[in-house]
C-alpha cells in the first residue's frame, strides 16, 4: 500500500464523506462516487426533515477531521427524553446526572453537505454523482457504475474499494453471490416498521413542543417519537407492528382509522400533526432491520465500512455515531505503519467488529425498553438512583446509557458487558429491597449505594467469566 | 387444508423421508422428490461411511411414525465420550449417571434407507428421486425439475410445498431472492472446518478402538472424533482452523506435514488409519455452519422444515435428532384441528422456533467444550459431581447434557436455560469452593450438594428475568 494507490469509495452519504475526507487528509488519491444527485444542489428529501442524534462517538470521528465546530453549528442539545402519556402529561427523563452530557439532533442532509463540502476542498478527492455503482469485479477491483445523466454504464478500475455504500451495499451482495470465499452474514428485521411525520412550526416558527428534548410516547406494543428541527419543526416517527396487535400498518389504511388510532392513542400529537391523514397513507412504511457479517474485507481488494458491515436499529441513537467511529478507529489502525491493505483491514475488523456486534444488539435491546420499560416502574427507579450517583459521583459511576453514548474512550463491547451487569446488578438490588431509596437521600446513603452496586456487578462480571460467557 | 390436497416434498432425505411418512399416514397425497438416486439401489457414499447420533428426541419422531425397532435394530450404543491423550491415555467421561441413558452411531444411509421402505409401503406416497429442484414459484406453488435421467426439465404445481431439503435449500434461496416479504436470514460460520478419514476394522473384522464410546482427541485449538460403525470400522473426523495456528488446513498440504501433524498430535489415532494420506488430501474439507431464519412459511403455500430452516452444527450431535423432533411437533400442531395450512405453518414456526434457535446455539457452545473444555479441571470436576448426583438422585438431577439429548419431553430452548444456568451455578461453587468434593462422597453430603445447586440455579434464573434477560 502507498499513497499513489487509488482508492475508490462507493457512497457518498455520512460514512463514505467522512472516510473520503479523512483518507484524503493522510494523502490519498480517492474517486468516491454517490448514486444520488448532489444534495448541495438537488433537494432529495422529498419533503421530509431527516434529523439524526449526534453524540461523543460521532463528535469524535468529526474532530479527527477537523470538522467538529462546524457539525456543532448545526446541533439541537437534547437533554432528555419527555415522555408522554394518553392524557397528554409529560415527564422528563435526562440521559445523564452529570453536566454537558447531552445528545443532539442534527439533520441528515445539512450534515452531509458540510461533510462534502470539505471533501471538496481537497484536490486529491474526485466526487462523481449521479453515479450508481451496479456490479463489482472483487479480483480485478472494478466497479461498474449506471450514470444517471448520460444513461451510459463505465467502469473504474483501483488499487482498492471501499464500500460505504450503506445497508444494502452492492459490494456485500457480491461478498454473498460470488462465494469465492465462507461468508457469515445475518439479516434480522423487527416486527414493527415505521413511518415518518411532521410537527410543523407554529405561525411564528416557534417550536410546540420541548426543543431540548428526544420525545417519546411509549405504549408497550408501539411508540411515537420526535426530534426538534433548526425551524421550529420536528421529525416525529410512529414505530408499530406490520400486522399484529389491534392496530398495525396492515390495518391503518383508512383515514378514520388512523385518526382513530391517534385519537385514542396519541391525542396530544395528533393535535400538532396537520397533515396526518395525507402523510400517513402517502410516506412509505419503512422496515427496520440489523446486518451483521464477516469477513468484511477481501484479499488486499475491498473493505465494507459503516451501515455496509453492520446495519443496526435507531433505537440507541447510535447508528451514524458507529459510523463516524469506524472512520476514527480505522485511522488509527492506519497509524499502526502495517505494510499491506489486507494486514489493514484484518486488523481492522479484528479491532472493531466486537464493537459493532455489541451496539447491534444494545440497539434492539433498547427498542424493547423504550416502547416499555420506560413505563416500568422497577425501571424508573433505576434511573432515578442512577441520575443522582452520576450527579454526586460524576467521576465514579456511568450508566449502561452513558458508557455507551458519553464514553468514546470505551468500546461500545466493553459498554455492554459492564452496562448489562450493572442493569442486572441494580434491578435485583431494587427488587430484592436491598437498597433502600427515598426521596431525598444523602451523600453517605448515595456513597454506600454505590459501594453497594459496584460490589454487586463486580461479583456478576466474575461469575459470568468463571461460567464461561 | 383437506386430505385431498397434493403436498410436494423436496428432499427425500431423512427429514423429507420422515414428514412424508407421517403425512402418508395421516392420508395426504404426496409427491417426493429427490435430486440423488435412490441410496438403496446405488451407493452414493463415495466409498465413506457417514454415521450419526441418534438420541431420544429422535428416537420420539421415529416411535410416532412406527419405526424406531427397525431404527433400534442398526444402532451402536455410545454410553460416553472416551478422551485420548497426546500420549495415548484415555479417560472415560459417561453421557448420564442414571440407567439407560446414551446415544446411538447410526449410519445415515441404512436409516434413510430404512424411511424410505416405509414410505414406498404407502400407497399414497410417490417417490421420484433423480429430480433435482432448480427453481420454485411461490405464489403458483409450482416447482420446476432438472431430471438426471432423461436430461430434461419438468415443472409441477401442488397445493402446498415443503422444503426438506436441507441446509443449502432451494426453497429457502427464493424466499430471499424473491423479497416477498421481510426474511430474517443468518448464515455462520465456524472458523474451522472437518475432514472425514476411517479406522477400519482390524484383520478379524473387530473394532480397534471402544466400540461402546464416542472417541474425543481434544487439543485445545482443534479435536478429532470418531464414531463406530456395524462394520467394526470408525468414521474419524478431523476439526481445524482453516487458516489459523501452526497447524491448519491451508498449510496441511504434503505428505510429510500431515505425517508430522498427526504423529505429534494423535499418535495413537493415526497407527490406526492406514490410508490416511490418501484420505486427507482427496476427501473433500468440508464447512461447519449455522442457519437460522424466519418465517419459514409463504402465506398458505410453503413451509421450510429440518436443516432447510435450522442447519446447525453437529457438536451436540443433534442435528438428525432436531429434525425428527420437528416432524413430530408439526404432527402435534395437525392434530389442533386448525383450519388453513398458513395456520399451521403459522402455528409449527411459533411453537418450534424457539427451540432450533437453542440448540442451534448450544451446538456451538459444545463446539468450544468439546475441544477445550473437556480437558479444564473445573469441568472435569462438575461433570463427576453431576454423575454422582444423577447416579444417586436420578429423578431430581439432570444436567443440560441430559437435558439436551435424554429429556426429550422438555422444549429445546427449556433445556438451554435452566441448563446454562445449572452449569453457572455449579461451575461459581465449584470456583468459590462451596460445595466441598471428595472421592467417595455419602449421599447426605450430595443431596445437601443437589440442595445447594438446586437454590443456586433458581436465584440465577430468578436474577436473569428480574434483569429482563
Amino acid at each position: 500500500m502507498n499513497k499513489d494507490d487509488k482508492i475508490l469509495i462507493i457512497g457518498a452519504g455520512l460514512c463514505g464523506s467522512l472516510l473520503a475526507l479523512r483518507l484524503a487528509q493522510r494523502g490519498y488519491k480517492i474517486e468516491l462516487f454517490e448514486s444520488r444527485p448532489d444534495l448541495r444542489k438537488v433537494d432529495i428529501s422529498a419533503g421530509r426533515s431527516i434529523n439524526l442524534a449526534l453524540s461523543d462517538r460521532g463528535l469524535k470521528g468529526l474532530e479527527l477531521c477537523g470538522v467538529v465546530e462546524k457539525a456543532k453549528s448545526i446541533c439541537i442539545p437534547m437533554l432528555g427524553r419527555q415522555m408522554h402519556d394518553v392524557k397528554g402529561n409529560t415527564f422528563d427523563s435526562k440521559y445523564s446526572g452529570r453536566e454537558g452530557e447531552y445528545i443532539n439532533s442534527i439533520s441528515r442532509g445539512d450534515l452531509n453537505a458540510i461533510l462534502l463540502d470539505e471533501v471538496d476542498s481537497h484536490e486529491n478527492v474526485n466526487i462523481h454523482f449521479n453515479k450508481k455503482c451496479i456490479d463489482v469485479d472483487l479480483d480485478e477491483t472494478r466497479i461498474q457504475f449506471y450514470d444517471y445523466k448520460t444513461k451510459k454504464e463505465f467502469s473504474v478500475i483501483g488499487d482498492v474499494i471501499f464500500g460505504a455504500d450503506g445497508a444494502g451495499s452492492i459490494l456485500r451482495k457480491h461478498y454473498i453471490s460470488e462465494r469465492k470465499f465462507l461468508f457469515s452474514y445475518s439479516q434480522n428485521y423487527l416486527t414493527h416498521g415505521y413511518k415518518e411525520l411532521e410537527i410543523p412550526a407554529d405561525e411564528n416558527g416557534k417550536n410546540q413542543l420541548s426543543k431540548g428534548h428526544l420525545h417519546i410516547w411509549p405504549r408497550g406494543d408501539f411508540m411515537l417519537i420526535a426530534l426538534p428541527n433548526m425551524d421550529g419543526s420536528f421529525t416525529v416517527t410512529l414505530f408499530l407492528s406490520y400486522d399484529e396487535g389491534e392496530y398495525s400498518f396492515a390495518n391503518l389504511t383508512s383515514e378514520e382509522k388512523i385518526t382513530e388510532f391517534f385519537e385514542k392513542e396519541f391525542p396530544d400529537a395528533l393535535a400538532l400533526i396537520p397533515n396526518i391523514k395525507e402523510e400517513f397513507l402517502n410516506n412509505p412504511t419503512g422496515f427496520l432491520g440489523t446486518v451483521k457479517c464477516s469477513p468484511w474485507s477481501y484479499q488486499n481488494k475491498t473493505l465494507l465500512i459503516g451501515d455496509a458491515s453492520h446495519a443496526i436499529v435507531p433505537f440507541y441513537g447510535q447508528g451514524m455515531n458507529a459510523s463516524f467511529e469506524d472512520v476514527y478507529v480505522f485511522d488509527g489502525i492506519l497509524n499502526m505503519g502495517l505494510n499491506t491493505w489486507q494486514e489493514v483491514f484484518k486488523a481492522f475488523e479484528k479491532e472493531r467488529k466486537k464493537d459493532t456486534d455489541a451496539i447491534a444488539d444494545l440497539a434492539v435491546d433498547n427498542f424493547h425498553e423504550m416502547k416499555d420499560h420506560v413505563a416500568n416502574p422497577l425501571f424508573k427507579e433505576k434511573r432515578k438512583i442512577e441520575m443522582d450517583l452520576e450527579e454526586h459521583f460524576p467521576e465514579e459511576y456511568f450508566s449502561k446509557y452513558a458508557m455507551v453514548t458519553f464514553k468514546e474512550d470505551i468500546p461500545y463491547s466493553e459498554a455492554m458487558k459492564k452496562g448489562r451487569a450493572q442493569d442486572k446488578a441494580l434491578l435485583n438490588l431494587i427488587a430484592d429491597d436491598e437498597i433502600n431509596t427515598h426521596l431525598r437521600m444523602s451523600k453517605d446513603e448515595l456513597k454506600q449505594i454505590l459501594k453497594t452496586i459496584k460490589e454487586e456487578t463486580n461479583e456478576i462480571l466474575q461469575e459470568d467469566k468463571i461460567a464461561g460467557l
